[in-house]
């Protein structure tokens, strides 16, 4: 059977324009001579959807758009993702869902069969007991002499799952898995060992195709994924890009690997018998190529990939081999690159502009800027006060020229003056501190937000994961703009994505190299560095990730070699910022767990530890 | 039996003073001789502690304190709600709560039931099936010749739930509720008839305590209730305060009236014997006046107070009525009043600043701040521009005078001047615009902030909803602040609010009559008014109910009458802001769908209608 994975990128609230695309691609699947073609899950809504879910007319508009696009599938079978109506669920609120996130299996202008996902996340950045109610039911689809089956997304996470169930209760060889995850780091190569265990498990082919783009503050990565029921890797797609990766496989081979699990009998398998055309025979080299490397892995490295038939969008290409797995710092550019990109285009501006004060962060967001969108659409805007020293000046416009950005300079002392002069006689008799601070931040946030106001043009702002969470960032100041590039980015990750962007141009750097040796400063008073008021980052980001993205508590912290007391100043000062962080720009997932709606926290919170 | 409800006020996070409340008012009740007491739902670790459930040490403090609360219950039995751990759920997610809602019944220094809460809301601002799993028990505690249950929140809410069962197929004569019901305009009087078809339909005695106070946006309403088994209204607590309500009830009363409902057979039932003294015997006069007042009531019409034994929080006050229910303005001043005083004490501050401009909005924000924390700790901030009329300025310093807070004048003229001068190269050939208005809002967010830095002042921001909704603010410009008391009042409301609270004061009202009759302008070009570029406030709110609060597509709102045009221009503001929402501070919630946690759409959204 040829299959294809439409690893592609929808737009969430753009319910004609999805379909078009579905259509698009389907025609580019065909035209590879697919038999059956697999989409992302809400393809046809975007994901997530969020509260639009709650809109009855939306969700009557995304079932019409499904109607249409499976009228015009008459080529290969096509598994599409979209919400449909269902009756309320299971009683346990007082407003029950009446919605489902179901893969459709449609073809000759008919759907054939309706998963509906049955695991529902309901933790991190997902929602989905708000908006879905789950299924119950597991379809095996007889097509011909083949037998598959579907599921959604975390469905395949489970093990003994609906995958297991469907290929050793319901004898399907393949499951094809429809999914929309977001990207953190690492996730990528662990999704893809989770997904050659599933098949080795279930003694079946796994088709996983995960979407692609940047909406909000997630990121989709693409890396789709085909595994054989001996647990092999048979092809992976492209990390961070749309791509249509097409595979032959020969069903047959998973009746030679049985699987492992035993099926657990949680679910009600129904068995949809399809009525048209059988699938095309096709050769199998793939497939025994990849069976003859070997049994599934069981350790956590990650797997060499298999030879497989990879397949480039532009068409197929077999025997193309998929491409290694990027670097960790590669990885993390790549969706801060995309993030920016989509939150941008998405939202429908032409062009950025960045508060560039020649420190590290704000040469990183640029760096990010242009490669997402090309140096003509960035606008660098250098703000010195009495308190920049001439070489991070000089630092910002290097970086700026090595870029091939605009740049333009406001001083801030001619408003800083009359600002001071207004407050004086209210301010009469009080010495000097975060106040007047604060207001030269503010001042440039205000400056960079009118150029905002006046020419359109999107303010991203420069902010790290490690200021974030400590608050070392100016509300209204520094954190005023739309998209925050690197909110989830730790400081010392920041110093490795700015070596590892120099690297790729080792005749031109783009980043100076005292930008990224001189200590950090906010450069709001004399001799002003962070390091006085802050532990070490190596220090900080430790205690921030065991506070922020683990729930450690500090009497585990301290149990892990570091010191009480500094534990303790940085997680109430992680704790008192929490009203600043809900008034914060939203910017691009990269961790485990990224401030925004990762983490819901009260601001009205006495706890401590 | 002697039951005391505690509707009282805790803290998020204060475990040990929320513990040390708890022991408080238990005292009391003792003193009062009750046999029973009820605590509101999750008293020990205030509600919603949100994330902070995901932390294992937090539980574990919890339970601590449940332990340590029970162990010095040594008078009557005590009904308290606290999460306690639990093996993880229903397997449908890959992260699955390991913590239950619970409602330990504890005496003696025994833990005698846990019961734990079956229906989980997952909707509006509620997520609890992010944090627990629920319970499939229901515990029916026999007590001398006493039968009673219990129940959380939720439960109650659920026709044929928990609490019928209990009543119909557990006999019990009494079904203790305890909550944290968050307002909205109106919901006292619907919680209430709620309350008295469920004991009806029980045929019980239903005792439903909710605790008060103000919770970043939620506003808890107190409105305790205590319905007989004939459907009558025996207690009705206060709305908006602390109280310590005591009832005297005769169970026996239970059996008169056998309910109407039919037991589901949905739940697990289980008899807790309780081998400790028998409730004291009490006469039965409440009961007795409440049944004789008849039926339940079946319309939704509001159901006048039966006589009960109501009781101050200061001690037992034996026939003392029930009072009477707040007018729709004096429930949601109310509202106000008590979310600005607990944001502001919770989070430590003593003082608020807010920004005068003479208009109605800031007018009504200054008044709510000053009856909740009293003039001293409120001050007043005009900052007149060149486009600012001098009846405006001279409105703020009468509405000063007329609340005796303090106001300080700081004209923006002499930093608006130099902002121009900056950008006048940049900003050279192109028209005046919106980048100018902003400016000034943006120098007035930023000399108030200035002032919080200083003096460590919350500011209160005085934007209101139908502003929030179409975007008529300016982020981090009148946005700027800590709390943002009005942001879910609608402008025609916050018209009704003025004169309801001028009409308390009528010798000295404190809002000048020209701030309520002169037409709303932002005054930041020459001779503007916000009817300028928006429908009439009515229309325009009309609009917002529809789309915000009740998800209605344009071809509704049209065929309920509205202008297509209008609506298609209004709907599109209000989409296209939601990212100013997302960087709005929190506000007291007192619709049913606020912006905030309520209203959760993507900023990135290509969805129209």
């Amino acid at each position: 059977m040829r299959v294809a994975l439409a690893q592609l990128n929808p737009t969430v609230g753009d319910i004609a324009g999805n379909a078009d695309l579905v259509l698009e691609w389907y025609g580019r699947a065909r035209d590879a001579g697919a038999d059956l073609v697999a989409f992302p899950e809400l393809v046809l809504s975007g994901y997530p959807p969020e509260d639009l879910l709650l809109r009855s007319h939306f969700i009557e508009e995304c079932e019409a758009a499904l109607t249409r696009v499976a009228s015009s599938c008459t080529g290969p079978l096509a598994v599409i993702g979209a919400p449909v109506r269902v009756a309320p669920g299971r009683g346990r609120a007082l407003t029950e869902p009446a919605v489902a996130n179901a893969a459709a299996v449609v073809g000759d202008g008919r759907v054939w069969a309706v998963y509906k996902k049955i695991h529902l996340p309901n933790y991190a950045v997902f929602d989905e007991e708000r908006y879905f109610t789950p299924g119950d039911r597991v379809p095996v689809v007889e097509w011909g002499s083949e037998r598959f089956s579907v599921n959604v997304c975390e469905d395949i996470w489970n093990p003994g799952g609906p995958t297991e169930e469907a290929a050793l209760a319901g004898h399907a060889r393949l499951v094809v898995n429809i999914s929309m995850s977001p990207y953190h780091m690492g996730k990528g190569g662990e999704r893809e060992r989770m997904l050659r265990r599933r098949a080795a498990d279930a003694g079946a082919f796994v088709v996983y195709v995960n979407g692609v783009g940047g909406q909000d503050e997630l990121v989709f990565d693409g890396h789709s994924v085909v595994a054989g029921p001996d647990g092999s890797l048979v092809a992976r797609g492209a990390q961070f890009e749309e791509q249509l990766i097409v595979v032959d496989l020969d069903l047959s081979f998973a009746d030679i690997f049985p699987g492992t699990a035993v099926p657990a009998g949680r679910y009600h398998l129904e068995t949809v018998r399809i009525d048209r055309v059988d699938p095309t025979t096709r050769p199998a080299r793939a497939v025994a190529a990849a069976a003859a490397a070997g049994p599934a892995p069981t350790t956590a490295a990650p797997a060499p990939a298999g030879p497989a038939l990879g397949a480039a969008s532009s068409g197929v290409e077999p025997d193309a081999p998929s491409r290694p797995l990027l670097s960790r710092e590669a990885e993390v550019y790549a969706a801060l690159r995309l993030g920016v990109r989509d939150y941008t285009r998405k939202n429908g501006f032409q062009r950025v502009v960045i508060g560039l004060s020649g420190g590290i962060d704000s040469a990183l967001t640029a760096c990010v800027a242009v490669d997402a969108l090309g140096p003509t659409a960035v606008t660098g805007v250098t703000m010195p006060s009495r308190y920049s020293a001439s070489d991070t000046r000089s630092d910002a416009h290097i970086l700026a020229a090595n870029l091939g950005i605009d740049i333009l300079e406001l001083p801030i002392e001619s408003i800083f003056v009359p600002y001071l002069e207004t407050l004086a006689p209210v301010f009469a008799g009080r010495a000097v501190d975060v106040a007047e601070e604060n207001l030269q931040a503010r001042i440039r946030g205000n400056l960079l937000m009118a150029l905002s106001n006046k020419f359109g043009w999107l303010v991203l702002t420069t902010g790290n994961k490690s200021e974030m969470a400590v608050g070392y960032a100016t509300l209204y100041g520094d954190m005023a703009g739309g998209f925050a590039v690197i909110k989830d980015v730790p400081k010392t990750l920041v110093y490795d994505l700015a070596r590892y962007r120099n690297s790729l141009d080792p005749n031109l750097a783009p980043i100076p190299e005292s930008t990224i040796t001189r200590p950090p400063s906010a450069e709001l008073r004399p001799d002003q560095t962070d390091q006085d008021t802050l532990p070490p980052y190596e220090v900080l980001d430790r205690i921030v990730d065991a506070y922020v993205v683990r729930d450690e508590s500090v009497a585990s912290m301290v149990a892990a070699g570091l010191d009480r007391e500094e534990v303790e100043r940085v997680v109430r000062l992680i704790d008192r910022n929490e009203y600043k962080r809900r008034q914060a720009a939203p910017g691009v997932r990269i961790t485990l767990k990224a401030f925004g709606k990762d983490r819901r926290l009260p601001i009205t919170n006495r706890y401590q530890g």
